[in-house]
């Protein structure tokens, strides 16, 4: 039996594209001591995983000839750990394979029963950021006026529906009028915003008459610069990603900081799911949960088949085709 | 009687330079209903003055033909307030003049009591900046690590002596190795660092060896770039000022927001003393002046005597000429 692997060919410099990667036959691998073989389900496909092949950031940099690290969910089905049996359905760092060895200090154990779509998009890393953004780091109070980037995306998505749950005043910037249709339709955001159409600025300024309190960004880049502008005095960013600068330069400047967020009292607050505790991430699930449960929480996913397509998820996402997270199910 | 007063007389590009001023007699002032006509007693030269010529920012931009606004002591004169008695002195917007006629409601009555310089340099906007910032923006702890540049300045140079009581690890950043040498000899800095040196980041790396908790940054541009390196993860950075990008352009663009600031968890938070209560003020005042009377704090001020030196006040302040607050006494 063989594991086939994807392995990143060569470093992107602009857009990524499939030809990144390359698909490897490689030996099964086997658990040793304190480890578990898993038979990948779902693979977690994040822009995040962009930016770990350009350059070093939380973690180092991902070399050509390294397979291509993913978050996901696998099957045990060979455990030298007593804590885990076969048949388990784990979540971890399981890369772009058909199989992977981890060690079990690396993973937790997810509830079986559940649909494996909603271990990653609801209570993985997507649906947990977009709760702690949102409600610990933005401290989103009812009447406050939110803004989200990425609105239509895996984080996006499920933070636009916290802030109404909130009772929050939720205004979206996604790219193209059907994905802002889609927002107000399915969602009934208060407003949604084209950051493609040409006076992305005006039409902002517009949606926000009187100024944003918390704005979660996924973007960075022009996004941030833009929305810094109808800041309310006082209002806080929450920074937790880069979409938008990703095709280009991670580490680019971005006008009017320091100066702006003086003369206006703005916060930039970068944060990481890293930095939440198991804890609080169990009882985020559990609140989002009851929320889907309710039916007032829905989590749409773009979803992929066959490790083959991995690749070609990663460039659909990052050319903004996906409504809600995206997913591959091997 | 005639009331000398500087008029700007064009708005600067770069530097600013004394000639961006023009000294002109005008006829004296009266006060009206609600009004105090003062005698002014000290001008306060601050770094905002020239972002003021610049731009719009929390204030209108100022522009040629006005007279040069600025924060000041003035000894009432002529007072049509019941509030207000002849010989009382008080803090406002005096302007660069002899003579200033102000509304009641926008200046607060000093204890006539207390040095001038002390009512302007510590108990006024720049020792309540310093206060501000260190302990309720930056909320700083015992044992932790807090960075302050322009440490010789008015704000910077009470804002390090604040942290040194705090019981922080304490590294000052300024400009030219005298001052350096008289923050590590006066104030116990545990070091102080040349921004002007060859190998800046290198020396602040060096004298931050576990990283930076706090960073009480006035100064804006490469000097804020740079320290971001140094900060730790989590860390949070209070911005007060852009000291060193005013004689370029103060909406220029910092490198690395906010991808930075993600993958480190890095704040940066604007704050502005007027967001501060009064009652906050009077607390401020009253513990520094405590410290003051114990020896605790000391408070130097760099004076230049008389209205016609106010210009190259302003331009020495910009120049780093001064330890301390930047006076005119008048």
């Amino acid at each position: 039996m063989k594991n086939r692997a994807w392995i990143v060919n060569a470093t992107p410099q602009g857009a990524i594209r499939t030809d990144h990667f390359r698909l490897e036959e490689r030996p099964m691998p086997v658990a040793g001591p304190g480890q578990l073989l898993l038979r990948n389900r779902m693979l977690s496909i994040a822009p995040a995983q962009v930016a770990w092949l350009k350059a070093a950031s939380y973690r180092p940099q991902v070399k050509p000839g390294e397979i291509m690290p993913s978050g996901g969910l696998g099957e045990v089905i060979q455990s030298e750990h007593p804590d885990f049996a076969i048949g388990d359905i784990v979540e971890g760092p399981v890369e772009w394979q058909d199989y992977a060895v981890v060690g079990a200090a690396n993973v937790r154990k997810r509830d079986k029963a559940r649909p494996l779509d909603l271990l990653v998009a609801l209570t993985g890393n997507s649906g947990l950021t977009a709760y702690y953004g949102m409600l610990e780091v933005g401290r989103i109070r009812a009447g406050e006026t939110v803004l989200v980037s990425a609105a239509a995306g895996s984080v996006g998505n499920i933070a636009v529906q916290i802030g109404k749950l909130a009772g929050c005043r939720v205004i979206g910037i996604a790219g193209g009028p059907e994905k802002c249709r889609w927002l107000l339709d399915e969602y009934k955001l208060d407003a949604a915003v084209d950051y493609k159409a040409p006076d992305f600025a005006g039409a902002l300024a517009k949606a926000c008459p009187e100024g944003v309190d918390f704005f979660f960004d996924n973007v960075g880049g022009t996004v941030l610069e833009t929305a810094l502008a109808v800041m309310k005095t006082g209002g806080r960013v929450g920074l937790c990603g880069i979409v938008g600068q990703l095709d280009g330069e991670p580490d680019r400047s971005l006008r009017g900081v320091p100066y702006q967020l003086i003369i206006r009292r703005i916060s930039l607050i970068g944060f990481l799911l890293s930095d939440f505790t198991m804890q609080q991430r169990l009882a985020a699930g559990a609140v989002m949960r009851g929320w889907v449960a309710d039916g007032r929480l829905r989590v749409p996913v773009h979803e992929y088949k066959g490790l083959e397509n991995a690749p070609a998820a990663l460039v659909a996402l990052m050319a903004g085709e996906n409504r809600g997270k995206m997913l591959v199910r091997l």
